[in-house]
């Protein structure tokens, strides 16, 4: 029999209600006649209310007994829907993490995947139980203490459990139906995609899009796992997301934003070699997430750094940069909170010149100051004002017809 | 170092505040000097609130799940009581029933400990840690599933470990200063007990008393670990439950009362060899617990039986009793849900004669009807009309002067 593996989120067992609907979809899935095997995140926000309890007693509170903690929202929410699967007539099993054989190195809240050993899955296949598996978490190998894979992680335990289960395709269930060419809150004619390429889902993911975590395409993209991102309301195909070489050639996937992150700018850096060395090996100690890094031409032997980070870390960031002023001879430091980072994705960018120049011209004709600009192969991403989002966005939508399907 | 073990109850680590106070306490015994294992229930309702949800998708969850279910409660418990003591400065690590290894057959729901491996546990305490245990819960021993004690399993995760790590007391915090005459809601000059015998405890908790699981005071009597009874809100010294030479000469200890079960009665049964069998064993096979059994003289070959079972088992225990009526060749059934089960319990009856008739007089005298009576060596049980419960733990209360601690 065919396995077919479904992950299912949070806003898709946020209460009981929603809990059945899922076993009814998870039923006929197992009636048409697969094996099934289901990842699920904990219940709507509860791992937010449970690290808010954890901060009510600790600002920092130490990883293992907050794995410890937060790894009760999918033992909940993976019970009941095995007690609903018998409600049903279905025989279902559920695992935690460590149950499962997802083994992870031992960097809690963010641990990484390193073996996967999932000998009771395959038993309970055998015994034709439908396996439901707790997303977002695994055991440590050496210390066999209990660890989580970071936000999101369920999507990489179900792309994981696919590849060990050597399953070719994982259906990821959310509350969108799909991948868009941008947000629809912002793009209200932005379309769903039928396919994106690994690559670019990697920099859709990366410039802002929410719909999967990074980890999880890089793992499907790494052992060829094919993800199919849908929703859990309806039957509708969603996005595939899979080989750049199963893509039909459109030019440009889609527009994604970010309004999370804040700007620093180091001004008047002397240019002379070691500077960016000192300054982003300061961040890294503190542990703070750079995302764009943009040096300006040097003029005059004096430059400007720009860079992003979080805007929750953009305190702490201004706080290093000021007191590396001397030590780079920098004139001063200015944070921006009042940011946006937009981001144009598509595979086919790297054989079609001009992309760029036409991004640019549209954010010019709609009045948009660009602050910043990083380009990779397949992306270009630009700052801009935090007001300026919505412009932006549509503009560069519109300016590449993203709209209409490829022809 | 001292080991000293302590388990805390739902009520105590009932919100983030709570939690904060039973860490305190924690940190101060540690601080004294001892090795500290803590043993932790589910926050509050929390089981009573899974429990509930369980049952809104199912009349009859299955065991194996439910138990995954009910074992987050302690999970989050534990881990927020750890990370308090982090906060403290104090090292703490929390441990799930199987990490701690408790190991159980696979009833789920109502599993017993088989043996305990606390290898991860005494590695941690030789570090200096404090040890926190999901109280509860354990793992099955062949299929390596999760499973649960029962109600107040929590108390028998203490002692058990207790006597795995070698301890002679365990300390049981709970919202009561320790055990008690009689319920003070029911009797305000009720005077708390110093000590009780783990023979007294056991006949006081069948008797209705709810501080401490039955199977605790087992366990306790079985392996030699006294239970130190006492409120988590206080410092004072609780009820020391322990084996009978410990005890001073009281001839009474208290008088438990229960009104959760309901009577039933078969009349006008023939008294020939095998009724009660057939009774009991078709009610048995339908898992009700039966408590009380008493069978009246026979009348010209004639007889009544009755017994009493958990209220909410009445009507099935009817049933059956009714469809077995002409089986047995009894007249009919009937069924009272408002009854009052009193005991009288004391290790020092078993030596004083007299002390039967001075109950029965006590509650003739307050004009309370006896409807049933059963004994053991240090019990004396009757069943009354709900109505007249009060009445009658104060009448037999008063009768032996237990509002004054013996002399």
């Amino acid at each position: 029999m065919a396995i077919v593996v479904q992950k299912y989120g949070g806003t898709s067992v946020r209460d009981v209600e929603r809990i059945q609907r899922v076993a009814d979809r998870i039923a006929s899935t197992k009636r048409a006649g697969n094996d099934v095997v289901v990842v699920v995140s904990a219940m709507g926000d509860t791992t937010d209310e449970l690290v808010a309890m954890a901060e009510q007693i600790s600002p920092q509170p130490p990883g293992r007994e907050l794995d410890m903690l937060l790894t009760a929202g999918e033992r909940i929410s993976m019970a009941l829907l095995a007690i609903a699967l018998h409600e049903r007539g279905i025989a279902a099993k559920s695992f935690t993490g460590s149950q499962a054989g997802i083994i992870t190195d031992r960097v809690h809240r963010n641990a990484r995947i390193i073996d996967m050993t999932p000998g009771r899955v395959r038993e309970a296949l055998d015994r034709d139980q439908v396996v439901i598996v707790a997303g977002f978490q695994g055991v440590s190998q050496d210390t066999k203490d209990v660890t989580t894979l970071g936000r999101g992680g369920s999507d990489t335990t179900a792309v994981a459990l696919a590849s060990a289960l050597g399953t070719d395709v994982c259906e990821i269930y959310t509350d969108v139906d799909g991948v868009y060419t941008a947000d629809p809150r912002l793009v209200p004619d932005a379309r769903k995609l039928d396919f994106v390429s690994f690559e670019e889902m990697l920099e859709l993911a990366a410039g802002g899009a929410k719909v999967l975590q990074v980890r999880s395409v890089e793992f499907g993209r790494n052992h060829g796992v094919r993800i199919h991102v849908r929703s859990s309301f309806s039957s509708a195909d969603g996005t595939m997301v899979g080989p750049e070489e199963d893509m039909e050639d459109a030019i440009i996937s889609g527009v994604a934003h970010d309004t999370s992150e804040a700007k620093i700018t180091v001004q008047g850096v002397v240019d002379k070699p070691g500077v960016a060395k000192t300054l982003f090996t300061s961040l890294a100690e503190a542990n703070i997430n750079v995302d764009m890094i943009v040096q300006n031409v040097s003029e005059h032997g004096h430059t400007d750094i720009s860079f992003t980070v979080p805007r929750d870390e953009a305190s702490k960031a201004g706080e290093i940069a000021r007191r590396l002023v001397a030590d780079v001879d920098a004139s001063g430091v200015t944070v921006d909170l009042e940011i946006a980072k937009i981001s144009l994705v598509g595979a086919g960018m790297k054989t079609h010149p001009g992309v760029a120049a036409k991004m640019f011209t549209a954010l010019a004709d709609a009045g948009v100051n660009i602050e910043m600009i990083s380009t990779s192969t397949i992306r270009i991403s630009v700052v801009t004002a935090k007001a300026d989002v919505q412009v932006a966005v549509q503009a560069i939508h519109a300016a590449f017809g993203l709209d209409a399907a490829p022809t």
